[in-house]
């Protein structure tokens, strides 16, 4: 077989998805609202580059089996790793510590685009996908993570969620720690475990969290799990902790007897102190944030407060099972992650959320139901020497601000009219040689038409008054147009 | 050194560059404008990811001398090879040929995002780009190929720039083809040597393309490009034809003497002829495209109608110095693409432009003058026990649709006005125990400070009734600072 003869297969690379319009019309609006609320709160935008050095990006992600380590990375040609960023997180790190010396601080600067991990593609599983993150570097005040926690509660809003549909829970790793201290744990391994081991209550459930902080856990299917090996006392403590229950001030009364007698555990609930009453400035009340010891967070580099917003909505799959929707926000504080290019600490604070999960959570909630795609009138190609005509109509229509598009395929009437159906066209706009002689058009109501497929219709009063065909005068089109679009925003919904 | 010691070099990959809040806002604000201009024509919304494997990209680069022909490839853990897109018409290619069945036929999408060219990286030369294109797949009708140009100006001046600052420049591969045909070259070599030389007329001018039409071209290195090897008439009849002047009818006119001889040349000659029309219907006129045999498009993929849109303005660089600005925008049709996947003839045709290069076509322009960053107003930490006042005053000046912050650093005040002077806010809320206990804040005018260093502040009349810093009642804060950013929008420009 030559190379000319040589044909690809026409398919998307593992773990990439295609976005269509409609997906992408809900990304960009949430997106557009995001971006508004986290600059009225002033954030300034910034983008990265696609890549970062791969000693910049660090080896934070959770997922260590995978090659490069969850990343997707390649030598340059002056021999110098690089890989694509896996959050937004580490390439502002990397900026901050790059340009600290210019930088208002403390900086606070939001980002969105497009984030690569090297994972195992699956159903639904993907390998790119959209995040959205707000961060304040340079300010060790926990009001600084309160207030990300506020804005976030107000993105969210401006994307769709109302408040009842999203709870964030907030937590400190300084608790755990000076909880650990307090029991004799000092190694980072053991504490690693106890975080990796508290972050799996949800999946787990209380008695599987108790034996991977002990020696280890069988699962089903006989793999064997090792634990964090603490003793049988921090155990105790530490599920004692985990159960202390969520709340505002009351948690934090019970979160004092606790963990008080550490000075790390000490400092963390001072922490927490702040941020409700920072949270209470802002008017964030118990129904929008509450303390919950549960929450840890996979990531190492947290340093400081902890949180995630999760979904309070009941959901259901396709089936109508009902299904837990977890956490469409978290973030945290990492106090390290800038020092590790510049040595000099740099506190620091971030929020992050998946833009397609807040779409999905938006879907589920029911506030945001994926908008009928809205398609262009298209003007039919009726005669190939009319052309001039068919344009002159369309861009009349684009002029009054409603889509229009000549049909330019070369195909008859009837797949035309299909071809304008598909496009979810208000309308199709015919203009033989009769019309354009006595100077009229032929307007077919397609949303009519695709009405009267369904159970709509059955409204007399509304079907009365649209004709479904009408030929008027030309200069009345774009006014007999307007009036369908404005007659379908009044469609009775099935 | 142990791990722990190890600090990397806080540092974008080469040819990378991180963008701030200014930039981004222009890039924005020409997506958005371009978008909802295409969207009026008819034209869907697609997104592909990052990713295609190698074998869909095909080798279409012209820069064929770098690793991996010019693209940013790895391979994945099954061992098929992807790579970064270097355009945004590969994958288009790839999903229409994955799609074909099930997409409405002529296919019209948009799409922008970033693209990746393994290029050495330079000063100025970036390896990561965001391009925004709009393309018809599945119309064999020169008259999409007039749309995708009226539709492009259309965007430009959506965009911002104006009518008589760009011009676009069409001509059909077919033309050439022909010419060539008739005087005997029929090798695929020889013909892309042809297209190579043509395109290399404004930087080498008639005599440098001459040489590199016939035997070759030694440059002032001393560096030898070898030619396309035309006999000398082919090579005069070549030039002829890129010298045939730019017009629309009359151009029309002249080349049908040059190239009507041929079959393929007389096809091209009769779609140009109908671009023409469509382009005069769609209220097109020879102010905003012409044709011109002197525009060939590197590319060689393109099939039928080029096209380049010209910037028309005199351009200076910092130094003063008259600078080319060259072409931002490109496109035409490519009707072998989809077909590499298929087997099936899909004629396709698009258009594509680089959101910096139109931006900075917008600043060379003059028209759309980098805005001033406004900043948001922030609220002075004067007193850390008043964080709730703070918290609760900036609260307040986003609810009225003000930006506003506290200050979450540690300095003390003279940092913080700093702070806020660099932020670009048009003020600062400062409230002491004093204040708080009289029911007042203290409003620092920031523009005004600002002014006062430049030369604006001669206007006594705006002077007068800028105070400078005042004291209102506190129910009065937000209504005084928005009374500070109005007068800011009428201050007078430098």
């Amino acid at each position: 077989m030559s190379d000319a003869d040589f044909r690809p297969e026409a398919r998307a690379p593992r773990g990439f998805s295609d976005k269509r319009a409609g997906d992408l019309r809900v990304e960009r609006r949430i997106l557009d609202a995001v971006s508004k609320v986290y600059e009225r709160w002033g954030f300034e935008a910034l983008d990265t580059g696609a890549f970062e050095y791969a000693d910049a990006l660090g080896k934070f992600l959770p997922d260590s089996d995978r090659p490069n380590e969850g990343v997707f990375a390649l030598q340059d040609d002056d021999e110098q790793w690089m890989a694509l960023r896996y959050d937004l997180t580490a390439p502002l790190a990397r900026f901050a510590a790059e340009n600290w010396e210019t930088l208002p601080k403390p900086f606070r600067r939001y980002a969105f685009g497009p984030v690569w991990r090297n994972e195992k593609p699956g159903p639904g599983r993907y390998r790119q996908f959209i995040q959205c993150d707000a961060d304040t570097v340079g300010s060790a005040r926990p009001e600084a993570d309160a207030e990300l926690i506020a804005m976030g509660a107000e993105g969210f809003e401006a994307a769709g969620l109302r408040r009842g549909d999203y709870l964030f829970k907030v937590n400190s790793r300084k608790l755990l720690n000076g909880l650990l201290a307090a029991a004799g744990v000092e190694s980072q391994g053991q504490k690693l475990g106890v975080l990796r081991a508290v972050d799996k209550l949800d999946r787990l459930g209380m008695d599987g969290v108790r034996l991977l902080l002990g020696e280890g856990r069988k699962d089903e299917s006989g793999a064997f799990t090792k634990g964090a090996g603490l003793n049988g006392k921090a155990v105790e403590a530490v599920l004692a902790f985990v159960q202390i229950g969520a709340g505002r001030g009351d948690t934090l009364s019970r979160l004092s007897d606790v963990v008080g007698g550490s000075a790390e555990g000490a400092e963390g609930l001072e922490e927490l102190g702040r941020i409700e009453t920072a949270l209470a400035g802002l008017g964030v009340g118990a129904d929008r944030a509450v303390f919950d010891p549960s929450i840890v967070r996979g990531l190492e580099y947290y340093t400081g407060a902890v949180f995630e917003a999760d979904l309070l909505l009941e959901t259901t799959d396709e089936k109508g099972n009902a299904v837990r929707f977890g956490s469409v926000a978290s973030g945290g504080r990492y106090d390290d992650l800038v020092a590790r290019f510049t040595g000099q600490p740099i506190p620091a604070t971030g929020i992050s959320f998946g833009v397609s999960r807040l779409a999905a959570a938006l879907r589920a909630a029911g506030h945001n139901p994926v908008e009928t795609a809205r398609g262009p009138v298209v003007v039919i190609a009726f005669d190939q020497d009319q052309m001039t005509a068919y344009f002159a109509a369309a861009a009349e229509l684009r002029a009054a601000g409603i889509p229009a598009e000549v049909y330019l395929g070369s195909s008859g009437m009837r797949p035309q009219m299909k071809y304008a159906d598909r496009r979810m066209a208000p309308a199709a706009v015919i203009m033989g040689g009769d019309e354009i002689a006595a100077g009229t058009v032929t307007i077919k109501d397609l949303d009519l038409g695709r009405a009267l497929s369904s159970q709509v219709a059955d409204n007399e009063a509304w079907r009365a008054e649209r004709p479904g065909q009408m030929t008027v005068p030309r200069d009345q089109m774009v006014a007999a147009i307007a009036q369908i679009i404005e007659a379908a925003s009044r469609e009775p919904k099935p």
